[in-house]
């Protein structure tokens, strides 16, 4: 007897929930392995946590879903495209139909080998030794250009790394991201290479570089978050040797960061960042918690929010009126002497550098095209992956003007390739262009930010913020819900060129 | 087809294993839950661990459990009952045979009842209205009489009370509890009574109400944690609203406790008693995690490892030789006058009080005594629920000469009723009398242990405690397993009184 929508439905539903649970549990499990594990205990941690990844995999497999999928979708919950049920369905099709092209031996062969890969890249990075690395790499890139023509099937894309760009964020295509980035990449450069050279020699960061006991950091950083919005009663902030953020379900989400004694930006930008992926996690309607409404969209979106906060409004004169009387209020000495400009200036800094991670706002893109341009020559099968340090080197020295003396600062600075986190790296400079777009039509639609900003009032971003993205989950896809929530700013390079451009003049004066 | 006894066997360890870490799971999240959780996230906890408790569920109902275990029980596995499969099977059995006898309705009637009584419980008890809780605690002893009557089939039991006994103390009678207690009741009030008049207002506790900021108590604890063999490379010490010690398997095991500025001794005593718990949980065999063997034997066994530490180690002379002048450098002012003789008497003050968590080492036992006798009658039929207030205030009366003048602070000051643990309130003080047992013998085996306290040589009674106790798991039956550690010492009440006769001699000089 074959099930009626309604009854497959909630199947689905019953189903999803029980998965975005058991993924929950996992990410306390998780959570708690960062955060406080005694060192003893990585062994059982390491087994509780593959054992709910095979509950997880037996629901995953649950050899109805296809069943009830095919019944809901074929019926009138399908019908209204605008509902919700058929926005739930489609999301749900997507991700099915992704796992269905990709062959269990290909998914299994590419865990096993990218479990390898890692522990190979930390002692290859540790050697400085590419050729040991090397092999891992060819393979990581034969497998998932092997992925990829599973995904392609079927489908009209027209590069073998858009399949790749699709899985973290649906709907991206090689032949959109170009035009972006190239065009980025042309007017970011000379505007870095005049703020550097601005900033030579000025060490205008020296003033965040002073003694600032750890307890006042977190102290700072807490009443920061809670005061652009991250909801305490619903979340945390813990110390991590990483800086995380993890939601695990509505009404909890964990943000973690590191605090150095000599260094206040690490910690305190490390926490806006997150703050921005909780405020979108605690954001999303809790009522949808396992269905895709109540999922992030993109890693895409998802770094929009955080480099939102951390940069377009931490960076700026309103964020910075408001908030360092408080920090000299915590820091007393530390920042007796430190005037609005100053703190301007430091937090603005731009100078290049060899280390994605350590990159400033501005040139951190430009690490990130390298990699993007990289890797999709590597899946095209332009470049092989024995040039590949050279070519690195190529391209720091013709993008930032600086060229690592070792692959281990140069091409295996990273752990992503060697994860098979190919398609990845886009989305961190993918988030900025969005981020930039949705703050320029947030300061068309709400007037003067930075005013607000100045009297401590972040509601009004945020509200803003929670009806354009945040409320929406999976409803549409990331291009489309950005095009929504930013219709009168334009699309593309611009809104971040110009508004890169727009700070560093009114705070360097260039 | 029929399985091979090793081939059933493996499967049993296979699901032994599985329940094991997903309740370890659960530990987690339970920890979390006490010690971090934001107060949005209840609703979203509470549904995390339904499902990791119907996960358990769904395992322990595998159908094909009890196959495994009669074709394993009918082997040569099980032929040497000294070897290690034959020691697992018992228990599994044991276990088996227990959750057979209960109907499942009668085991969800339970379920049922016992979480409604429980919120009744605490509005009664904040309304002093026992005849609110009297309805739900007469369900809760006649589902509990009907639980014996299922227990008992097929066994010599010759009290109803005997099944319920056992679930917490495996082997446990009332016929051999009876004459423990009746003789520690007569001995102990005359002792109770004569060294709480020594103590009668003597204020000798004033030293330990002065101010002792948390952040140094928490220093001061986890030193003495440490210092006694507590492993915080595989666990963790944190503050919870009630303290607790939760054994997550291998290498993580976490106590809690709570500061009260002006009290050390609540946190004190409250971290070397879970401490004691956290010893025989870091102290069970790693490599059996999952079987009977790695598991702790009996609630009063683990009892006797809490009070052990708390008590006979954590109030007497050598403990304090050693650690007074610790606690002199971290608590400066408030200890600077005070004296070894001043902190024993504080630590021993004896005072028979009406609610049985803050009651002193010794009238601790009358607490308990009362509960036993009480619920023992009720379970037996010799007492109706509606007499409890007044059968209370008169044995209370009787034995530590003091009346509640409310039920809140009379019979409805505990949990444990309204939750359905009958027989558990024994395996408190069958914990300080095994505790005191495997003491005597220690000395016996390793000579003055006083001295070596002084040192801050802990380590020997340690060894000598995860050798007679620890490692056995649940190897042998409670009894057994406290009879083989401490073969010199006279069983029942009597090396706790003497014990107790000795110290507060020693100690108050009478």
């Amino acid at each position: 007897m074959t099930l009626d929508p309604l009854s497959a439905f909630d199947n689905l539903k019953t189903h999803g929930r029980k998965l975005a649970l058991l993924g929950s549990c996992s990410a306390v499990l998780g959570w708690d392995e960062q955060t406080g594990l005694p060192p003893a205990a990585a062994n059982l941690r390491g087994d509780q946590l593959a054992l709910l990844a095979g509950l997880r995999h037996e629901q995953i497999t649950q050899p109805n879903y296809r069943e009830w999928l095919e019944i809901a979708l074929d019926s009138p919950l399908n019908r209204d495209p605008e509902s919700d049920s058929a926005a739930i369905l489609r999301a749900l099709k997507r991700d099915l139909d992704r796992a269905r092209k990709l062959p269990q031996t290909l998914v299994e062969e590419l865990a096993r080998t990218t479990s390898i890969a890692q522990s190979e890249w930390v002692a290859a990075r540790a050697e400085n030794h590419f050729n040991r690395f090397k092999p891992w790499l060819e393979k990581i890139f034969e497998l998932k250009r092997q992925e990829s023509a599973c995904l392609k099937e079927g489908t009209d894309a027209a590069s073998p790394y858009d399949p790749l760009l699709d899985e973290y964020e649906p709907g991206l295509t090689t032949q959109a991201l170009e035009p972006m980035f190239s065009a980025l990449k042309a007017e970011l450069k000379p505007l870095v290479d005049q703020v550097a050279e601005h900033c030579r020699g000025k060490e205008f960061e020296r003033i965040l570089k002073r003694s600032f006991p750890t307890d006042r950091q977190r102290v700072f950083c807490e009443a920061a978050a809670a005061g652009v919005g991250f909801d305490f009663s619903a979340g945390r902030l813990d110390i991590a040797a990483h800086p995380f953020c993890s939601g695990f379900g509505p009404g909890d989400c964990r943000i973690t960061t590191h605090y150095h004694e000599t260094s206040l930006s690490d910690a305190f930008y490390g926490v806006l960042h997150e703050v921005g992926h909780g405020l979108y996690e605690q954001g999303l309607p809790a009522d949808a918690f396992g269905t895709p409404l109540g999922e992030s969209v993109s890693l895409g979106v998802h770094e929009s929010q955080s480099r939102l906060w951390e940069n377009l409004v931490g960076r700026d004169r309103g964020f910075w009126t408001y908030w360092l009387p408080i920090a000299r209020g915590v820091f007393h000495e530390a920042f007796a002497d430190v005037s609005l400009d100053a703190i301007l200036s430091a937090v603005n800094v731009v100078e290049p550098s060899l280390i994605r991670i350590r990159a400033d706002e501005s040139t951190y893109n430009q690490h990130i095209i390298v990699r993007f341009e990289l890797e999709r020559d590597l899946i095209q099968g332009d470049l092989a992956v024995a040039d590949v340090p050279a070519a690195w080197r190529d391209k720091y020295q013709a993008l930032l003007g600086v060229t690592p003396s070792t692959d281990a600062e140069g091409c295996m600075q990273d752990i992503h390739w060697s994860a098979g986190l190919i398609g990845y790296f886009p989305t961190y400079t993918l988030g900025n262009l969005y981020a930039a777009r949705l703050f320029q039509q947030a300061e068309h639609d709400l007037g003067d930010l930075q005013t607000a900003f100045s009297r401590g009032d972040f509601a009004g971003l945020l509200g803003w913020l929670r009806d354009r993205i945040h409320r929406h989950g999976r409803r549409f896809a990331p291009a489309d819900l950005i095009r929504r929530a930013a219709p009168s700013a334009p699309t593309g390079h611009k809104p971040l060129i110009d508004m890169l451009r727009a700070r560093y003049q009114r705070i360097h004066g260039i």
